[in-house]
């Protein structure tokens, strides 16, 4: 976080979300570039960042579209002009029909199932022959998930796809990436050649996730998208993947030390609430690059404890600290606005529109 | 849950937060009952609902006050016409104290010190000596958070407070409840000794959490005003403690079952996004009245992965079931607004005007 112009950030009250928009860049320049290299098409998952800026420019430098995972996220992406927008999730219900029709209406959209059941509630909702919905189909590939367990299924569920006027097999769907255990390349590989086999050959093979990202391109003979999300601020979980280092972080909150009662604690006023409790296997809820040898050992919702026990520096009463969160996406997902800082020290306070949207 | 008029809820989409309004009712009525039949002063912690009309409610039912964790909780709460508010927080900077300064010509106002860091900034900020602010000492009596950490360091901050013109040494805090443990009601005791012996008897002794509500009464001695949260709406972790029971909890997070990967798996559209991470030493995410055998085993974002191995009943796709999480106030604060449910079926959509103010 060496980088940050921190008098600039005087002007902050805390907890606030900090951005620093020169690694934002450098980390969506980086992850299009990759792709560009192993001529994977990027489509990045905004559940990540939830901001229109963001989405538009992750496009502007070559994304071939978005993701968003809840139809709430992408009519907020589709209200702010994004035009090319796939929902990797089952959408069930009247109510959400009826939104994801008059989704259509507006960009180029693609949705996923994992059932007939979904699929029928799809046809349901859409008619058109001439324009037909595109559904990928959803396979667990490992992950325990959603989506259809064999390859075998894969092919029955494209097939009843392919059946309704009103839709289209787009191709194939999974999470995490495929190329990480033998069984799910193995996986992928049969459902492509039994669709083949069939005439329905998968136009889309889609893969994701930022801790495979960075090996998508071991998966480039298979898959032909790719969907990762956490990398336009990375976090503690990515470094700990291996994912880059501390200094791709390019969000911290922002906290101030409100309490010292002993030698070796702090307390900020930072807690759940505004890092959440993922720990994601990790130790501690954060990682404060001022005081790497610091732990911050439990949270409340609204105070955070942290041990210094083991920091040969100690902050004081009013200090403020950075802290690198755990699992990114579900921070900014608490805060209504986020502080995107340039490196002249101008700051602009940005609000995070598709937050909540969870339906 | 199921005395709630489950038709009533087709007209929402989810996940939702549904709040059966009879058991908000019924929580707070029998808390406020327990405290006046044992001469407690209730001061219910807002944190856990952000609704000013709960607010308003509470004081209705005879609170003396609502208890804010965060400033700008408190100046929702004053803005809607809340009057008596104490902050047991350090505010700490100067942006924070001229608010706290703003928001104390508005209410009857209470905060918290621990150190004479913390003091030193109310003595800036507070110079009125014909209206002072009150100020209450955090004492730590065993959570290991913020508070002084003797009863002697409690005596030496009481008289650094009472020596300010601006300032009046307001009582003692202190969290969680200290009939719990022995050293807690040693650490009050001494505390109150010295202090009446220096001539500062304390007029507030105030303890909270719902854990201990009822409880409290064994601490009537010595306490005499009781800060709990979460007994609006209990939760999971609540019935745990043994606070009442799961019809006790008025609140549940209501998803629908998207997909149905094998027998003895379901997966919602309630991941942490809505939920949260927090486990709070329990096992699984969540507790499913309709399906008490079954088992939130892990959350994606939005996704919630259910085992029903154990469960002799299954879900249907599309099925709506719903969720009685771990810990009720996080969850509050990921959704911009609830759903109050009357007995008649009328649902009601309230703002959480609160959420999210974490500074």
């Amino acid at each position: 976080m060496n980088a940050l112009p921190e008098a600039a950030l005087d002007s902050l009250d805390t907890p606030a979300v900090v951005i620093d928009a020169r690694k934002v860049e450098a980390n969506l320049r980086r992850a299009q570039a990759y792709a560009d290299r192993h001529g994977l098409k990027l489509r990045p998952h905004i559940k990540t960042h939830k901001m229109p800026h963001l989405a538009a420019r992750q496009l502007a430098l070559g994304a071939a579209g978005i993701t968003c995972q809840k139809l709430g996220e992408a009519e907020v992406m589709a209200d702010a002009g994004i035009a090319d927008i796939f929902l990797p999730y089952n959408i069930i219900g009247a109510a959400k029909l009826a939104r994801l029709a008059a989704l259509k209406r507006k960009v180029k959209l693609s949705v996923t199932a994992d059932s007939a059941v979904v699929v029928a509630g799809y046809a349901s909702a859409f008619t058109d022959a001439a324009a037909p919905l595109a559904v990928l189909v959803e396979c667990d590939t490992g992950m325990g998930r959603c989506g259809v367990t064999t390859p075998e299924a894969a092919l029955d569920l494209a097939r009843t796809i392919a059946a309704v006027p009103g839709l289209r097999f787009g191709g194939l769907m999974t999470f995490p990436a495929t190329h990480r255990t033998a069984e799910a390349r193995a996986f992928l590989e049969r459902a492509i050649a039994l669709l083949a086999a069939a005439g329905l050959p998968p136009a889309v093979i889609s893969s994701g996730g930022t801790p495979d990202l960075y090996g998508a391109g071991e998966d480039a003979g298979i898959v032909n998208e790719y969907r990762p999300g956490t990398y336009v601020f990375s976090d503690r979980f990515q470094v700990a993947k291996g994912v880059g280092s501390y200094d791709d972080c390019a969000l911290s909150v922002l906290a101030t030390v409100v309490s010292r009662p002993t030698d070796g604690r702090a307390v900020i006023d930072a807690g759940s609430k505004a890092l959440t409790s993922d720990l994601l296997g990790l130790d501690g809820y954060g990682y404060l690059p001022a005081y790497p040898d610091a732990r911050i050992v439990s949270l409340s919702e609204e105070h955070g404890v942290i041990d210094f026990s083991a920091s040969p520096r100690r902050p004081a009463i009013g200090e403020r600290i950075h802290v690198i969160p755990n699992h990114v996406c579900p921070v900014v997902n608490l805060f209504d606005s986020v502080h995107f800082v340039e490196a002249d020290g101008s700051i602009e306070e940005v609000p995070v529109a598709a937050r909540g949207r969870v339906g």
